[in-house]
């Protein structure tokens, strides 16, 4: 049995999340179908982690075993030839046979992407979160770097999320402009579920001046979810990179 | 009656392109109908010039003539909480009683988009024609300027289009490379049918190596539409802009 990885893309609008559901498409689900129908046998897809429903990937991680021969960086070419245009197969390779996407995962990358005008954006509407309001820039700059080091992060976790532990350790949480666009980057070594577009609506309201930049530290040590911003909507987010090697050092 | 100058942004995927057919939704019958809602009265709207099925606009301008009260600036506005997100007007004014949106056009900018890598892009497919084949960016660098100045483009022009002249005049054509992302620019003072995607599918055709850069001036010598390339898909094509006012100068 080959182990094979693979780096996906996609678009997330059309689908029900990553994970296999009864009765919904989802990325999973089309994946494992595909595979399939390629290798003559049935395939069990692992994803580094679900993905909800609408939210976007550049470099979701994934890997199956399969006894087909097909040379492991044929995958890409094969699935892309069979697979709908709005889910893109970046590499196939095979991988180390204890390689987990999920468990094997040392760090991901998220982005949070927002429309910041009156009218919104018609061109890629689907992959921005349009605020009309007018947001204080340099205080969203400086709360941004509030969320980078090791934290519990209960307060921007979605309520009830059953997990062991809520500290993580982000290791860089950014924030670029360009024009309109403004786009949150997050990487980190896990992030509870809804964490990012948590803290993404918790920036924005810091942008709207009702969350002043410097109360960030005190929300988190509140391990209180009310304390926090409301969730972004799911179509801003983006899984951009799963980092199994080396771990991307924070900026000094 | 006052005249009202619109610039509109849309995402033409889901559209039978701008232009009101009966039992097809177009983006003049979405405009038109929401205008009506917002009028009270039926309004007759003149685009600056049809885009087909699946095209998009960043700047496609248009004008209406109402009785209504409505402030002009405030029609953006009005329209866009009542506009499907992948149509957003830009801005609404009130222009000089003999503006005609098409007759009144001095100019159009316009953009195709490719992405040139083996397995497409996902986020983003519906604005880019996917070329996996491997280009010659410096002869396609080369052939685009080829296309500027006043020319005889019946070679670039859909068999069979009732024009009186196929002469037109391209103050700029350029390139612009993005990593796997691959733009052409062209503003003119006009185009043919189809020009922009067949001058679009030439420059690809050159990059393939099918065609050599300096072959273009005899392709558009040779008045022949079979000398040309291929029109480009749809989906790679955006209006950029429609001028009204200076003419843009080319570059010396």
């Amino acid at each position: 049995m080959r182990n094979i990885k693979l780096i996906i893309e996609y678009d997330g609008s059309r689908y029900c999340g990553w994970q296999r559901q009864k009765g919904e498409t989802t990325i999973q689900q089309v994946l494992e179908d595909t595979l399939e129908k390629l290798c003559g046998e049935k395939v069990q897809l692992t994803g580094s982690g679900r993905t909800d429903s609408g939210v976007h990937a550049r470099g979701q991680t994934a890997n199956f075993h399969t006894r087909s021969k097909i040379p492991p960086d044929r995958f890409s070419y094969a699935l892309n030839t069979l697979l709908p245009r709005d889910i893109r197969i970046i590499s196939s390779e095979e991988a180390g046979a204890d390689f987990h996407a999920r468990f094997s995962a040392k760090a991901k990358k998220y982005r949070y992407s927002i429309v910041n005008n009156r009218h919104g954006t018609a061109i890629g509407w689907q992959y921005y979160y349009h605020v009309p309001m007018h947001l204080d820039i340099e205080a969203m700059e400086k709360a941004v770097k509030h969320f980078e080091g090791t934290h519990d992060f209960a307060a921007f976790m979605a309520a009830g999320s059953p997990v062991k532990s809520t500290v993580r350790t982000i290791y860089e949480a950014k924030m670029v402009r360009e024009g309109d666009f403004i786009h949150f980057f997050f990487t980190g070594d896990g992030f509870l579920y809804n964490m990012v577009r948590i803290m993404a609506g918790t920036l924005i309201d810091v942008g709207k001046g009702k969350i002043s930049p410097d109360s960030i530290p005190g929300i988190i040590l509140s391990r209180d979810r009310t304390q926090a911003g409301p969730t972004a909507p799911p179509h801003g987010l983006t899984l951009e990179e799963v980092y199994y090697e080396n771990i991307p050092v924070r900026d000094a």
